[in-house]
């Protein structure tokens, strides 16, 4: 038996998720190092950095050229996304993106024609096929347990909105539903979708409305296997973070997520109670794991994850369908 | 203390859920005592009749021109509801009516005209709001425990579909969904809805979706206080009757109904299992008995009771525009 | 199809379970009558017996004499239940006693032997026996689901002790754990409890144990099938009426009784939150319901009920042996 | 910032529960490296340590005697780990042993004093303290939220006996239920054992009774603050591994654990299924790895660890006393 060998990281993007990122990959991915992170803020790369046995650096490019560096993770800005993708690919790097991997379907092209001409493997931040809850049932759905997928339900909770001036337009569905989006895929084997019906609105924080911003959101996707799914979102849950699915079909329904964040109840004068999830760090920390095991494996391997960039363009198309679909309070259809 | 006063009843109507709700009349309802029974087919009012001490008539005539009846209990076909519900009004009678109530809203005026004319009361059945988990998630919301509703939820799955060949066209939305649509008015109290956006298809027996027969059905209502409501149907759960509720608002979350039998749990080498609900007058068999108290104390009080045929026409409404939306693929604004 | 015969039933006792069971058979038992109540407070029984259509006498005996009661129901205080059950016996009614039959033995055998030589239904109020979660329970154990039980758990607790100086000593064995006893040998069928360790305690009320009242309790009864079962009650659970049983077999586990109100959960700020069953009629309702129809249907039937006078001696012999083993600090035989 | 200081670890015994360890340490414990690895079987900590980038070596000695190993963790055979506690304090290691730490209340003194002695952390492997569950529960309790401990309960079931010959007598207590006894010491804090009673047989494979292997217990354990602790054991759950507790109190009641082993439900035509938690590695992943965070951070922290030799020789005091009074049919006091 021998050491299966240990994958040299590199991350672009030392923010919130980016240093809950650095530390997954340091401490619970066995097959991985992290060896840099790179971030414009003078002195950030280095302080994540040399916590956690890896250089700091300031541009991505010291890390794209650097020969100790195997595999990219990327946790920059959303906007930055695909032109990091397609820089890493090109400098030979395999790469990890947090989602949103594009905001437009060409972006998406060229970050999947970049990897794929550099014939480097390109993983999707999709953390829910990584969740053991999630992961239990689309073996079900695939083992045949619920039949045909009808009804389909993907829900994404936040805590709450920190800084709404801050979010830019459109973001409930290009980041936040775009994981339902690739859950109600995911979760329907084999079909397309065809159309979609959105509606969203300001309704936690009404006085952004006018500069765009729309934190709650309701989807009906409707499959070519004729099953309907629906993703909703809302930006402030008060009891922290809440991601369920729920998939009803022929032969019976797979329901996954659960709000609680430990098996402890607590009954008092006041009835019975149970601590909620506060943090997506809370409720995802095995997803993140088993999404960064699953990326150094498939590096390791020389195979493609299971969650790509042609995942990524999957969800953007209903992403895009949908802010037509608001736009023009109708329904429209996907385009691929 | 004296003995409240009971209130005789006739039923107009021996199938399935006239048969339950005889019984429980019957039975468990402290202040009603069942007196007669009508049903068209021969044998069949008598037998259920004598069987619970009331008589056999054939023709709902009988009943309305009864003096030893007070209130009726309306359960024949649903086509019939209308008429039904005018002539026991004319009689003088108390009515309480299946849904639906009505098909058109010029029915449900027609229907509502003659219980206001007569000075009778009219309650619909609208089972839900008296079962006790949608209560208690009603209670929660007028205390105001969620604050303002954003994103809805109601579901009713059958556990089958016996005959299509007997269901009319639209049933999903006339006579399932109207329950969801009464839930959703019902737990979002004060806002009316404003536009419907409704996706069927005939998904459970495909070989009726010629004929007409939707069972299958998505419905997002947008609410005037920016909730959006989603209903969603179908008519055949293997795993047999669920009929669920999730309020979430800007303040927290409420869900309500439950899929398991009892409070039973099995664990054993396939892992742990729960008995679910197989019918409705097994799940709903408290909500049932609720409503027909809540019937005759509103009769024997003189008042009205709390959900009444106005409750059906609004209800009724966010059905036909899902009717509508439905035939120009579009969403539809409500007319109340 | 004829009507069944209605059973018209006197009640002994308008105290606070005694009102409950006399609502309960006027309105939810549809094979039942309430016809007399007694009680010796001037006035309580015309009270009772007039708001359900009853008339109020003060002594048991107008009861036993009364040609028009063909069954009694016994929820006097517990320490009159047995002469109670042999007068009525001996008049010729069936009787259903409220726990405890007796408090000896020999109490015992003689209300047994007082039913069976009047050749009378004598039914016990072990009320778990009809509750739904638990009947599931017992009906999977009988099908096999668990195997040979090895392992098994009853808990009691109750929302407060009101007036701890009337509580009689001993009565957490013969009055409360009684239950108890009887779910494990229901629940363990065919098997004989062959020994008992009792542990009891003041933790509740500290100043009343000099008075010789104990409000905890833990019991484990080892059966000679080799299954030891744990008993566990006390007298103030600040959250409401706690019931659960367990049983862990060779083949797997089964597990009845919730604390939930409702299936209605509310999350906000704090969590995950339930309500919980506060009282012992809100809780076993349909139990109350289910032992009064089996009572009914005995009498009717002319047969033994499901649960009768044996099965009150058999738990009894339980709580004495419980009494003999806190005096002996040390495990007792059980005898029947 | 800097590093967190690595602690260098080596491992004794590189069976299954060794193999757990060895790759948890490796691969999710921040401030640990594993680096080397002993077994007395050829080949087998080779291979174990080549797949993880430590040496393997035959002799605990060489490990003892290794300048580059800091804190050991011992998971050799039950009989030896006094000894080699012994043996690793007076080497200068910091050492982790897997319970039982010791079978007699001497030895446990002699491992305490040898750790004293030294002046390295001794911690002992008791598991539940660090899964989250539990931890949630202990914190309310702390925290007051159930008030005085009245009533407890802590339930191991393991998934199954593979080789009973090999079982040596009274393990149910020793090594099984010793976790039982620590959790019920955790949760009732400040409190002392007084009394206990033990009472076990061979349920599960009774042929090996003769050999005294006993595979089912029940202990009750008074405390002198009055509470009662039942823990309850099983060798043989078809369900997979079963660890839960509940205490219960004067202000209200937390329970702990679950048999579920993800957040996925299953609704089919036979009822709602929850797959079960089959290993304990499976269960308590998270507990082994926060278990070795403790351990090593109070190694690099030059403290006590949360969890001591004098916790081990608490529960083992309980264990003991179960024996002795399995042979005398008796409740006993605990001697510390």
């Amino acid at each position: 038996m021998t050491l299966p060998r240990t994958i040299p990281v590199g991350l672009i993007g030392a923010g919130r998720i980016g240093t809950s990122h650095a530390e997954i990959i340091a401490h619970r991915v066995p097959g991985a190092s992290l060896v840099a992170v790179a971030d414009p803020r003078p002195g950030v790369a280095d302080a994540l950095g040399s916590s956690l046995g890896a250089r700091g650096v300031l541009a991505p490019g010291d890390i794209f050229e650097a020969d100790d560096v195997e595999a990219v993770v990327i946790a920059a800005s959303s906007e930055a996304h695909t032109e990091l993708v397609i820089a890493a690919a090109r400098a030979g790097k395999a790469v990890f993106c947090e989602k949103p991997m594009a905001l437009t379907l060409s972006d998406a092209d060229r970050a999947i024609a970049a990897a794929r001409d550099a014939d480097v493997a390109l993983q999707v931040g999709f953390n829910r096929r990584f969740a053991p809850g999630f992961e239990a049932a689309h073996a079900a759905i695939v083992a045949g347990s619920v039949g045909t997928p009808h009804l389909m339900r993907s829900v994404t909770r936040d805590p709450g909105l920190a800084n709404p001036a801050a979010v830019p337009p459109w973001t409930v569905f290009t980041q936040t539903l775009i994981h339902d989006f690739d859950a109600l895929l995911w979760l329907n084997p084999g079909a397309q979708p065809a159309e979609v019906y959105a509606t969203a609105d300001a309704l936690v924080a009404p006085e952004f409305k006018q500069a765009g911003l729309l934190d709650t959101a309701v989807v009906v996707v409707t499959f070519d296997n004729g099953a309907r799914g629906v993703a909703e979102a809302s930006f402030s849950a008060t009891y922290g973070y809440d991601v369920r699915a729920e998939v009803f079909g022929s032969g019976g329904m797979v329901t996954a997520g659960t709000t609680a964040r430990t098996s402890m109840t607590l009954h008092d004068g006041s009835g019975r109670h149970v601590e909620t999830a506060r943090q997506d760090v809370d409720l995802f920390r095995d997803a993140y794991t088993g999404e960064f095991v699953e990326f150094t494996d498939a590096v390791r391997e020389g195979r493609a994850p299971s969650v790509t960039g042609v995942d990524a363009k999957r969800a953007l198309s209903i992403a895009l369908a949908c802010i037509e679909s608001v736009r023009a309070n109708a329904p429209v259809k996907v385009t691929a």
